[in-house]
């Protein structure tokens, strides 16, 4: 059964699971391709071969659907940073280098720290936002001690502090690095008006210098 | 004639102009009210009493009216924190108290600068955007020097990623600080699963160990 097919009803109980995980890859998807803010219900159920009303069986919004997405993204995210982590330093700046470039090969994650507080969090129940922001605090219990082993000298506030900033300036970084086509055709215009950043290089040159603002402190 | 008066057409220019500012002053009002997200074009012209057909004889679009908001916004922030640097330093900390304060103390601004390069920069033409972007120019061709001028220790490129990253922090700290019902119930529910931070206190925070990394590197 693919994700085109024209879903009959789901009966079974994996035929249910399936179509919950295909409803998220066609969401993933979509939001990789157009970005996140640019995807509706309508879309995701046309991508699913599903009709809206039977999608809402199994989300509760659209929302929900990005919300899960970003559960998943941090779930992924932290285990493997977190061994990453272990074989990084003793310099800052590889530390540094190993946090920024985890999140700048999450796309969709930098996407989704964005649109989070800003739109998702909104557009579903308290029984949503709290499996989420639980994984968020998952997460940060596996990243905290592994930062803190690559770097001692960084305390436990310290290393929330960074992943936080961090967080923050991945979300803010991506939209400046994917400009509008009006601000790409102004850039071509007058390179002095406006200039926007590569994601990876500046994201890795923020965390560089927080983390050497944080060990100064 | 007030902005709740239920406009005639104008004629002259002066009524035009009148017009102009009674609707960047209502899109104002609800925006911090409601928060720019959730203000609709039909809002904004039920809240200045014109139709929705009129007040586009004005602007383009919704996202033009923020788009000139946030240009004001850099045109009304620069002279006033340029002039209260010229009064900060020679201590670090001093001058990024200066510059966070001058930041939060516009939470439109704050909001803007998230909503532009997301959504304002994307639905206006060239020319509205080329406007925004020559007023940001400006804004930093005047901060720049006077905040090199309280910390010469500070070179060219690191004042503007002072500021860049100041912008970015400011936005995405504002979002965090202002959640959603479902993430203050959440936080009551539990204050382990979930924090949200004080707006002021933590972008202030920010801007001095971003700082101090600026001048450790």
């Amino acid at each position: 059964m693919t994700t085109k097919a024209g879903f009959l009803r789901a009966r079974r109980p994996e035929q249910k699971q399936q179509r919950y995980a295909a409803i998220l890859d066609a969401a993933r998807d979509l939001a990789v391709r157009d970005g996140v803010g640019a995807v509706s219900l309508a879309a995701i159920a046309a991508e699913v071969g599903m009709h809206k009303s039977a999608l809402l069986r199994y989300f509760e919004t659209r929302e929900e659907i990005f919300l899960r997405l970003a559960e998943t993204e941090f779930q992924e995210w932290a285990p493997s940073t977190a061994a990453a982590l272990a074989h990084a330093g003793p310099e800052p700046d590889d530390v540094a280098d190993v946090l920024a470039g985890s999140v700048a090969d999450r796309p969709l994650l930098c996407q989704l720290l964005l649109h989070s507080p800003l739109t998702l969090e909104r557009n579903v129940s308290l029984d949503v936002v709290r499996a989420y922001k639980q994984a968020v605090r998952r997460s940060l219990e596996q990243m905290v001690p592994a930062l803190h082993r690559a770097l001692p000298a960084l305390d436990e506030e310290a290393c929330l502090d960074l992943f936080a900033m961090a967080g923050i300036a991945a979300a803010g970084l991506w939209q400046a690095a994917h400009p509008s086509p009006q601000v790409v055709a102004l850039h071509a215009e007058d390179p002095n008006t406006t200039h926007y950043p590569d994601f990876r290089a500046s994201l890795t040159r923020f965390v560089r210098v927080y983390l050497s603002g944080l060990l100064a402190a």
